[in-house]
């Protein structure tokens, strides 16, 4: 399995924002559609052994985490427009103005999940998995050696991620780069999946 | 330079179309708005060394092509989302309705060109360059040793390039490949980015 996890810092909390201007108002969720497109879009096919976490820490009800589950999603309800997967990031929006247990999690379409889970929650979660923090200035990809499973990128937003976190991910995640200048997000996951490619992890 | 040549089978060549569904209702502007927000687009930053063509040839009146020229375009106009950067297509779409001259190229904006040059005039416009075809089973670009400037990528969309345009290109552009499996215009074009970029190509 190979997962993204990634922390949307002002991406909102709930489905206020409008699908006509989702830079202006959504808190950038048209970036996080487009890594979801990175993560799971192939060539008229779907990317089955992805798993993405997306933390949304924005207005008006931090936190939230959808977990998209690329095993169970049905590949037709995540196309690989911004628009089709905004309305699906809404729809778990919605779902998860009534939680109230922080840990549980929602299942909102089938392989799509909602919750109240911060980024330490998520990254916790994982600790288990090889963890990867993707970072300007970090080891260069071509010197790591994959392990053939269990991989797990995180990611920020167009905002990156705080000293909190950084310190927080100190001994947890290893560093690593994948080029000299600073890509988006979106760019990275396309680049990071081409090259487990390449390199013949599952 | 680093140019990207794009043949949009079925893109509309008017702005017919719904902003509100570009995958329905324009022939897949979508793919076009990411692939041209992976041609240009750093975080925080824009790729001014990066020209890209896009040859449209879907309805209601074909052949119409796009020029964007990194040096000249102004970041704030090519937003990174898609509705924005459909929105800078439609409104050339629309100047290009009253040209007549099949070479005749008209400036729309500060770096955006709009013809009704085909695909093939577009390739015969760059035959000087070092042109490549990005193609499943073509040489592996880690065996490449590519010139420092000059470069051009042609690539298909969706539907990919026809057998005649496969034989229009033969002697012309070599044939190259990114990776093992079939990608998205928009991703083989953050790789290769990020390629040339991780070898020293300015």
């Amino acid at each position: 399995m190979r997962v993204f996890i990634i922390k949307a810092n002002e991406a909102h909390t709930d489905f206020d924002f409008s699908l006509k201007d989702l830079p202006g108002t959504s808190g950038r969720i048209d970036l996080i559609c487009r890594a979801l497109n990175a993560a799971f879009h192939l060539s008229h096919s779907f990317r089955k052994n992805v798993r993405v976490y997306v933390t949304f820490l924005g207005p008006p009800d931090p936190p939230k985490t959808i977990r998209f589950e690329g095993p169970k999603i049905r590949p037709k309800i995540l196309n690989p427009d911004e628009i089709s997967i905004a309305k699906v990031i809404g729809k778990a929006l919605k779902v998860g103005r009534n939680i109230r247990n922080p840990t549980k999690e929602v299942e909102v379409l089938p392989g799509i999940f909602i919750s109240r889970m911060t980024f330490e929650d998520v990254v916790r979660r994982n600790v288990k998995m090889n963890l990867y923090l993707l970072e300007e200035g970090g080891k260069d990809i071509s010197n790591l050696v994959f392990p053939k499973d269990n991989l797990a990128f995180i990611l920020g937003d167009h905002l990156g991620l705080t000293k909190e976190d950084l310190s927080f991910l100190e001994g947890i995640a290893e560093k690593i780069s994948i080029g000299p200048k600073a890509y988006l997000t979106s760019h990275v996951i396309s680049f990071v999946n081409i090259y487990l490619d390449r390199v013949g992890i599952p």
